[in-house]
């Protein structure tokens, strides 16, 4: 079987053909990871690309007026269509599979029940969702909160990055705000994702169905204490907002194991953010998830309190800004559980959040795991082996001809 | 006397109506500190003033080759010239006085001495070092470091900011390097500071000599782990530098206050610095300075040896750089001591580093101190009492008369 799979013109050698088109766009040559944000043009080539891979295909493609674009085959005014697909965005120096996995898989599942000679009974329509990871607007998965009405049309057209373009300029038009119309022809969603954790590796399965997200959010401290000549200030006449900065990051992680949680600051900004001065303020941001709300309330609330006993002690202040929170998503438990029988896989949580999380809340809703060897994403090093990959595009084809035909 | 000096036409007065003329270049309003770094629009503005102050009072400006300003009150060709002045650059968002107020200081210190009839036996001359902040190029006293050869003009030349800008293509020739027949003509140098911490408060003292500038030095701490997703890796599988250098902020404020020494992280880069990532590396500036080498030295050992300990746990990699260290440097005793009994002023340490500190191993230097109201400094909040400005004007001028004429 395996010899069998990686013969000139299997599968794993088709899904690397594909894969190899998009694999140089917005690849940094320096750390090998992806800058892949939003709107910008590495992610409008992978657009253009989508487009160019739907037409070879004979899918029309839409789009919301909210920047996702929805390629579809069959019927385009039939209703119970099988929705597919994920993103192409990355986070800074991200990895190749975070996203585009699931949208490649897509186009090759549509190829594999072609060549099965299967007619869908219901479309099957691939979406490629924009601004999952929030890198570039600040806002994980603002296109399907767009599309589904969680975030309002204003505040979405409002968001800026860090050169001071806004979501509505970037579009050029809209955002066009929830399509309840559109949505109410999907019958299902099921995203297929690089898994972002070693627990495939651990269950030695290539492929896995999803329970449920974590509830998780991000959180802004920003410790606020006086600037000062780091050569002349005593040590008793300071007031460094870096000390209480380090000593809450060591405070978050400690509550996070204690907690089996999540816990982790990985941005950080400083003023001035020079060698020879007390910096004025330090800002940091915490993201936390747990497999409860529960907990992830009581560990957010325990650093919280161990941040206020230090700023004290360091005559600093403090102020915590929720930035965003996503409650527990637990995904269609019939669904889950009918994908995992059919597939023979695993099913376990994860504590990324995803498309497929906002969508729950609108139709049922299933997402599927491939292995990944090192458990490493969100990095230049996330990886995947080809052969998994083409079990996922296989078991992506046989979900998709379960939800439209039977 | 002080309704005296607070009357119109007082110095005070006088110190202010010029003071004001440089108060608006490069200050930024949001933060109310000054952007002014070396050979920038601000800086290259507040040098044309230097050459108009110049021009005003008849002293002719000549350049070092090296982007040192110097003018001169008395015969070009003469030695044994007494050496006034400091710098016009400054840390991002630092305060009005550090630097500037040396030079606007022996401009009215001229002023005077011409008003009182003073006709000195040897020239006055008035300086302006340029990069003495380093926060442009890099490295602190760039050009009293070129004048007196203690950094190679290769070296210098290729120094970089953080567009790419070259020293040499900022200066637009040279550097010239070390001018040993200009130094030469020096018999003193005099350098006038605001204080950058408290003493002289403590004190209760206006002006004071400095004695010595402690063992000082930047060391870059680089904390090497693994990128990854900070929602689904787990606890246990984490190698996050993050935890690593927040430990070894909190290591060296310790290690600080146990020395009496001080140690400061004002400066840290995060790759990737995004929320949902852990990051891949940290690198962290520490600034440590302590009264003795031998207690910097134990300080930056133990650090180091907390710093790796810590990474030992965290699975993390730890690198030390030593970017720049300054010796201990006594100031000419004999001399400090003559002029803090003409000014009646205390003697003190300092922990800053300044041109002051790099001149005195080449001829008798000494520093003047004005009181720091608040201690602050390196600071949009650092401050002066125009009485004290004053005094110290006053100050400089009976010591460059002193050194002078007699």
């Amino acid at each position: 079987m395996l010899t069998d799979l990686l013969e000139e013109g299997s599968l794993p050698h088709r899904f690397r053909a594909l894969w190899d088109e998009i694999a140089p766009i917005g690849r940094d040559g320096r750390s090998g990871g992806y800058l892949r944000y939003a709107l910008t043009e590495p992610e409008l080539r992978l657009r253009e690309w989508f487009h160019e891979q739907a037409d070879r295909r004979g899918m029309p493609v839409t789009d919301d007026g909210n920047g996702n674009l929805f390629a579809r085959w069959g019927d385009p005014e039939a209703g119970d269509a099988v929705l597919t697909g994920s993103h192409f965005d990355s986070v800074p120096h991200g990895g190749a599979y975070d996203g585009p996995l699931g949208i490649v898989s897509a186009f090759l599942a549509v190829d594999e029940l072609r060549a099965a000679g299967v007619t869908p009974a219901r479309p099957v329509v691939i979406g490629a969702f924009v601004e999952e990871e929030g890198a570039r607007f600040g806002v994980p998965c603002l296109g399907s909160r767009l599309l589904t009405g969680e975030i309002a049309v204003d505040r979405a057209a409002g968001l800026r990055d860090a050169d001071g373009v806004s979501f509505a300029e970037a579009l050029g038009a809209g955002p066009a705000g929830a399509r309840p119309e559109l949505l109410g022809r999907f019958a299902a969603f099921v995203e297929l994702h690089v898994e972002q954790g070693r627990a495939m590796v651990d269950a030695d399965a290539p492929i896995g169905v999803a329970s449920a997200i974590w509830p998780h959010g991000r959180w802004r401290f920003e410790f606020t204490g006086e600037g000062n000549h780091a050569g002349t200030t005593r040590m008793a006449d300071r007031r460094d907002p870096m000390l209480t900065y380090a000593f809450t990051v060591l405070a978050a992680n400690k509550e996070a194991r204690l907690r089996g949680a999540h816990a982790t600051v990985g941005r950080v900004a400083v003023e001035p953010n020079a060698t020879n001065a007390i910096p004025s303020k330090v800002t940091g941001w915490l993201d936390a998830r747990a497999a409860e709300p529960e907990t992830l309330t009581g560990l957010v609330d325990a650093v919280r309190v161990k941040a206020a006993e230090r700023a004290r002690r360091d005559g600093t202040g403090v102020a915590l800004t929720e930035e965003s929170a996503t409650p527990l998503v637990a995904f269609d438990g019939g669904l889950a559980g009918r994908l995992a029988s059919l597939l023979d896989a695993p099913v376990l949580p994860t504590g990324a959040g995803h498309d497929a999380g906002v969508l729950a809340a609108h139709l049922p809703t299933a997402m599927l795991f491939v292995r990944n060897p090192t458990g490493v994403s969100h990095s230049p090093a996330e990886s995947a082996d080809d052969v998994d990959c083409a079990a996922g595009v296989t078991a992506l084809a046989r979900v998709l001809e379960e939800l439209t035909c039977r």
